[in-house]
């Protein structure tokens, strides 16, 4: 697709009648960072058509909760009720580990070689920021291929969720039984996040601590406000055992419901344009530092007053200041004078 | 201070001096985030003689672990071997709940009311990176006014604690006693942040627990990588007992072993060095991104683009490198031509 002739229409085409390896290359694309590919990227996401119908589900856990064998088979499930899912990841260590979500593809196995299924490992950026965004162009990629649900799965460290809850409809957080002390170990803050949570492992001998692990998150969820605008017993907490399939279709009954209430009251809508702005700002930081990072100007101030910042000679927030004068040229510089 | 005539030497003077009230308006004056204000801060900031002896501790603890109780006790042992001691906060969720720790400055009681104590409460900023930023200046100018011990406290929620590791020349965590299933409670990420960990409440009915965890915690940091420069032996954990008193003569102690180990090998002016670097980034990045949101143009353009964004009519990214030219000008458009 990074080639002479760029047809924006013809590949947004393509996506729509789901060829997928055109999408798993626009997929690519959106994830480049060079200039030329991100110019590309913004007129194929203007010729795609409007959003479509797709589900967007944030997935967020800790490490060892369960998450690739919900993933497998709560996405075969979807499948089997004739829908197609896609899988994307916003994993800010695999940046570090080098895709710890690759490991997981081979993990969830049936779902990958599905043809119903799409699973796309989270592209190695070294900045969050940078991840979010791109997975959020994927998303949209995603949706206009026609999947039903598209599930964007992260790890549970915080900044990674927000950014995961702005590109989602639905949040939804996996969690494992543990005992009662532990329910301060969830950040509150992902806690409000969840539109539903669910105990996972609730099978065999963990039964009993999950039975009492979803009833002390129920308890948390009520003595939590409540969105104003959903149905007053969400959030939900429930229980699933992913290894054994039980719970998941209750699971994804409660997630309908909540879609439908959502969409009849127009709160789908407003939560999408209210994304969109979230976006549209986060993308003008990230638009404007990239490019400071690539100014020469700036980096030449920049390299000029290392030494001097370095060693406390000067405070780095004056120093900082010199460097964005330099990129902006004399003209911009804030008057000090009243 | 903010007044006509603004004489940096001269307040600088008084801050070394030990003016409270200076130092009081001066930490006012970096907080403001007034341009003129500003370009104030910066001509205090680079009047202030090198950075001093003081050492800067990072405090960081999830709520009801008894950290004013550790403060207040342990601030007190400070003083009573004669050392002054400032206490700063960097509170994310002041924002919201209106500086949580303007509660915890009541609570210091006998602290607050010592003439070698300076506690400053956290600065009201809705963005967290502008809190930190201006904590850190604020730890400057508590260097400069002579305090031995910078106490920087801040809420475990992540990305605080990575600023004030990175503004910290030793980094504490206070934990309270839990059982061991709750180790992966901490997030990994702050724990390799630790240069020390308390278990604090180690008294009473607690004392067994404390035990138990203290030995936990010790296990798992040595299964984790020591920083390369660092005696063996650290990161270490170890019992206290705030509320007692118990152990922090002791903790003390540990800290200045690693000081001085650190100060010996030059691996303490390389921390500070380092973090000079890391600010001086983060500032870089602030500046700019202030004068976006306060330029006209990308104003007037955003205002343009918002409906179309909001409805999803221009993707976001679009959207954005608009807005971005229009604050940068035509000429520092990125060529897409090759």
């Amino acid at each position: 697709m990074i080639r002479n002739e760029f047809e924006p229409n013809e590949i947004a085409a393509q996506i729509v009648n789901g060829n997928r390896r055109t999408l798993s290359r626009a997929i690519t694309l959106v994830e480049s960072s060079n200039p030329d590919h991100r110019v590309q990227a913004s007129e194929l996401l203007n010729a795609l058509p409007p959003a479509g119908h797709a589900i967007r589900i944030g997935l967020s856990g800790t490490p060892g909760v369960g998450k690739s064998t919900f993933i497998e088979n709560f996405g075969l499930q979807l499948i089997a009720a004739d829908l197609r899912v896609a899988v994307l990841a916003v994993d800010p260590s695999s940046a570090r580990s080098g895709g710890s979500i690759l490991g997981d593809k081979t993990r969830m196995d049936l779902l990958s070689r599905n043809p119903n299924a799409f699973i796309r490992p989270s592209p190695s950026q070294s900045h969050l920021g940078g991840v979010a965004r791109r997975t959020r162009e994927a998303t949209a990629l995603c949706e206009a291929a026609g999947f039903d649900v598209v599930l964007i799965e992260t790890v549970g460290v915080g900044q990674s969720e927000t950014m995961v809850a702005e590109m989602a409809d639905l949040f939804v957080l996996l969690l494992a039984p543990a005992g009662g002390d532990e329910l301060q170990g969830v950040k509150r803050g992902i806690m409000e996040m969840a539109d539903i949570i669910l105990i996972n492992k609730a099978d065999g001998d963990l039964k009993p601590t999950a039975i009492r692990t979803c009833a002390d998150y129920a308890g948390a969820l009520r003595l939590m406000r409540s969105r104003m605008q959903d149905p007053k017993d969400f959030p939900k907490a429930l229980m699933v055992s992913a290894i054994e399939g039980s719970g998941l279709a209750e699971a994804w009954c409660e997630m309908q419901t909540l879609v439908a209430w959502r969409k009849e009251t127009g709160v789908w809508d407003q939560i999408r344009e209210s994304q969109n702005i979230y976006w549209f700002n986060a993308e003008m930081r990230q638009s404007l530092l990239s490019r400071l990072e690539n100014d020469p100007n700036a980096g030449a101030k920049s390299c000029e007053l290392q030494e001097d910042v370095r060693l406390g000679r000067i405070a780095p927030s004056v120093a900082a200041e010199q460097v964005v004068d330099s990129f902006l040229g004399p003209s911009r510089k804030i008057s000090t004078q009243k």
